[in-house]
């Protein structure tokens, strides 16, 4: 399983993703599914992923390829976000239709979603949703925040917290909660966590990593942990 | 949609049901989700239902009606709590071949599930978890609740709060917490709430139910939303 989030926000963008892929409980291993395709001082792309890791993986390397190649259209040549979208979601849909083409009898799931979020220069920050179909959705002031694989549990808080103007160091801590809580309730879902915290106008992005025994993180989980019981136990 | 909590505790029992139901998004009505089947003094059993609402009314009927003919299998002669498990697993199965037979090639999903509680006199509380298929699950000191419907954005705070230790009026409260995170993050779970707390050997049950209005209810989410922010904000 998988947990990513995303918000676009006043100050800038959050993209976080777990680490944990399993197939069967029995197979269990650790790779990334945050990935940014970064053109300092122009651009920046990131893009988080969820669902099939073949297909996923698939999608990040075509990507990558169409830039090294400096093919034509490639995620740096794109002259909006919308077409950056527009790109992912031709290339997720024809990843999962080759594996599907080739494996017409499996009942393997060959589809993924994309979290695909970034800034161009003198345009402002997008976020969009890259369903399996290859259609998508872009964040608003009204929902600033996507979420996918293991997304329930991690929802509550992100309701009750994320507006376009929560600060982004505000944004960084309820993201973390959020994965707290997911990975509370879901086994499936693993430390290490790949977060981006991007400010607005930056345009240069850094994967920061948090391992198992990040201080901060651990600090922020038993704050909020202990913070929930005594809050529980003051209640009417 | 439907979230159904339940919970066997050192103290008694929790069982609580929303009661909202909706075919597509336009055809949304109230319809009670908890059922009590007493036999006071000597035994209670306590169903709480999710899934196809036909099928689960069907399992309530054809269980007061066993009872009301004097059948000698029914829900006030079963001798212990897995007996009581194994006619509810059997009716409800028998409910859904039955709508399935009838409709070979409907899409529809006549599936249920079911959370059957309560105690016989002289043995102690027990917990099932009736699925589809008829077979089920029971509590234990170490998971003693069970959740069915949209039981993922509840599950948080059960995980971090119950345990078989956590008094009666707590164990309550975190339900009723679990129900306030839920609604907030999915429209089609829905006031009222219908709740049973039965005190350990008292074999009498009640069920209230909390209006939208009700005072209680409101002043616990409040305190619980505000409380989290405020929490929240102090976190480092």
């Amino acid at each position: 399983m998988t947990y990513c989030v995303g918000m676009v926000i006043n100050e800038g963008i959050i993209m976080a993703a777990d680490t944990r892929t399993n197939a069967g409980v029995d197979h269990v291993a650790t790779f990334p599914k945050l990935f940014t395709f970064e053109n300092t001082g122009e651009r920046v792309i990131i893009i988080a992923t969820s669902g099939n890791l073949a297909t996923a993986q698939r999608v990040i390397s075509v990507l990558r390829q169409q830039i090294a190649r400096s093919e034509e259209v490639n995620l740096h040549t794109c002259d909006s976000m919308f077409q950056v979208a527009e790109l992912a979601g031709e290339i997720l849909l024809a990843s999962e239709d080759h594996y599907r083409a080739h494996n017409p009898m499996s009942a393997v799931d060959f589809s993924s979603n994309l979290l695909v979020g970034g800034q161009i220069i003198g345009q402002p920050p997008e976020m969009y949703h890259i369903y399996p179909e290859g259609n998508f959705i872009r964040t608003s002031t009204d929902t600033p925040f996507f979420q996918i694989g293991e997304s329930k549990y991690g929802k509550p808080i992100l309701d009750r917290i994320i507006t376009v103007a929560t600060p982004l160091n505000q944004a960084m801590k309820c993201a973390l909660i959020s994965f707290d809580s997911t990975m509370h309730s879901n086994l499936s879902v693993g430390m290490p966590i790949d977060i981006v915290i991007y400010r607005m106008d930056s345009l240069e992005a850094k994967i920061e990593r948090l391992e198992q025994d990040d201080r901060y993180f651990n600090r922020l989980a038993k704050a909020w942990g202990g913070g929930l019981r005594n809050l529980f136990d003051q209640l009417p």
